[in-house]
């Protein structure tokens, strides 16, 4: 509750702490005087509650107790509506905002929650753990979520999920492109989305350069984000495509001196990209290194794609 | 920390205790002895954590602050750190999971917080208020996300933003319509985004009917989504199409006993449709008489479109 006033911290206390004693909970308060009142209710089966009140105008509740059934949470929210009542009671229209937050589960099996990369709190509809390994280089989990279908999930950061079709779509230019006949080089993709829609278009030939720390990646997503990648990954080879399982730094060395050249370069490598050899200092540097080598394999009519 | 054994709640907080005192935290603790401890640490300028330790094998830490400077945020990673370590250094290989969630800021002038219909918490990268008003019928809020562009609430459900032209795509038909010389019925569709595509694809008349209820939304959107809706709303007719501020059930029957048909009807009614003179007693019932009606005014190769 921030308030349009400053609060009278006692009168809020006073006004609220019988809600609490009601549930036959146990107070202990603690009064900062400059910094407002903390009161902790404790309840028998091991719920509590903190009711923080700011003198410059800002009333918290936190509620935690270990408890998955429905009576929980219906409790919770009687409880919550007598305090929402009796603060409009005490405050009239001077109550800026009532906001209740849905209850945060923690130490379940599933884990919902998995912030953005700027670091915004995401919760999931995961119901689902279905590949849950770690390599020597990140952890790898694949879930399933209802909305989403399988997601992959690198070392805590979300990648791509089964109905990131659009994703992959956009990289390879919209649907604007014909890649009939061509020459395509995908610079990591090691989730498959990009090979296997390409495959689809009857290329010339595909060849996709994924680094050996994706192994894992691979492995997983062929056995679980088959909506992704369909049956490309099984092997690493077909009809017009391959799969090698190298640093694609040394793959564009050896294909620009050869003089090998590609209608299209899709640069499907993570944001920070990793070299098993890296020689150049930076980020940057190691991020012109590859569009310059793309620049060089790519014919003059050629295009490059990247996110 | 969800742990692999049952912990040993005294030693635990004897492990965890000097941490909090190292911080001149003052500490109270609640011995439940069957459903473990909570020890509540308080420093002097108004923060507070709250240390819960279920005996099953549960461990919970919570930091609450008044503080939006990133000092604060180093000063509780910095403890968070120190926790995670003495914990590893208790249990060894015992512990599942290590999470730490982003802080939730709550107080603020701008929410970040708008839960998902199926009550899962979002947080979205919300840097502006650009519109908040109520009417007699819901809160019309339109908030800006650097992700998502303009984005529009109403009584706190996320319905549209800017950026979600694939949701008007493909409740046009993805793509696959030729609407030229088409007479379409859209029911609903207050934000103007149907409208404003369809229109662009040469339509013979399109008909838009929304609520008056919607008056409101059509004001805010047609100032702040207008990457959503174009100027379509800025009059009510234009050369191809009009919006009748109207319930759509009467509008049906009318266009139905008048005979008037159409090759599309796109209905983007909300999923509980609202009437300003419900005649059906259930949703069920009020859901299916929009769909009869409809089909009633559809030209026999005529198309249905809906969520």
């Amino acid at each position: 509750f921030p308030l349009n006033l400053t609060a009278d911290c006692n009168a809020v206390l006073k006004a609220l702490q019988p809600i609490f004693q009601e549930q036959g909970m146990t107070e202990t308060v603690h009064n900062w005087e400059d910094h407002g009142y903390l009161a902790t209710y404790i309840k028998k089966n091991g719920s509590f509650a903190n009711l923080r009140i700011h003198p410059h105008g800002l009333v918290l509740v936190d509620l935690q107790s270990y408890n998955d059934h429905t009576k929980g949470r219906e409790e919770v929210d009687q409880l919550l509506n007598k305090v929402e009542e009796r603060m409009k009671e005490l405050f009239h229209g001077n109550i800026k905002r009532v906001k209740r937050l849905p209850a945060i589960l923690r130490g379940g099996v599933i884990d919902r929650y998995w912030p953005t990369a700027d670091g915004r709190l995401v919760e999931y509809d995961i119901d689902e753990v279905v590949y849950d390994e770690d390599s020597p280089f990140q952890n790898i989990k694949i879930l399933h979520s209802k909305q989403f279908g399988n997601i992959l999930i690198l070392s805590g950061d979300v990648n791509l999920a089964e109905s990131d079709l659009a994703y992959t779509q956009a990289i390879m230019g919209s649907g604007k492109e014909d890649y009939t006949g061509k020459e395509v080089l995908i610079l990591g993709g090691g989730d498959g989305g990009i090979l296997y829609e390409i495959v689809k278009l009857k290329p010339k030939m595909v060849t996709m350069v994924a680094l050996n720390i994706d192994q894992m990646v691979i492995d997983g997503c062929k056995k679980y984000m088959r909506k992704t990648c369909g049956d490309v990954l099984d092997n690493l080879k077909g009809e017009c495509y391959q799969v090698l399982i190298e640093d694609c730094i040394p793959v564009l060395k050896r294909y620009a001196k050869e003089g090998r050249m590609f209608d299209y370069v899709i640069n499907d490598l993570t944001a920070v990209p990793i070299s098993t050899s890296p020689e150049e200092d930076s980020t940057w540097e190691f991020l012109r290194l590859i569009l310059d080598l793309s620049m060089k394999v790519l014919k003059q009519d050629g295009k490059y794609f990247t996110q």
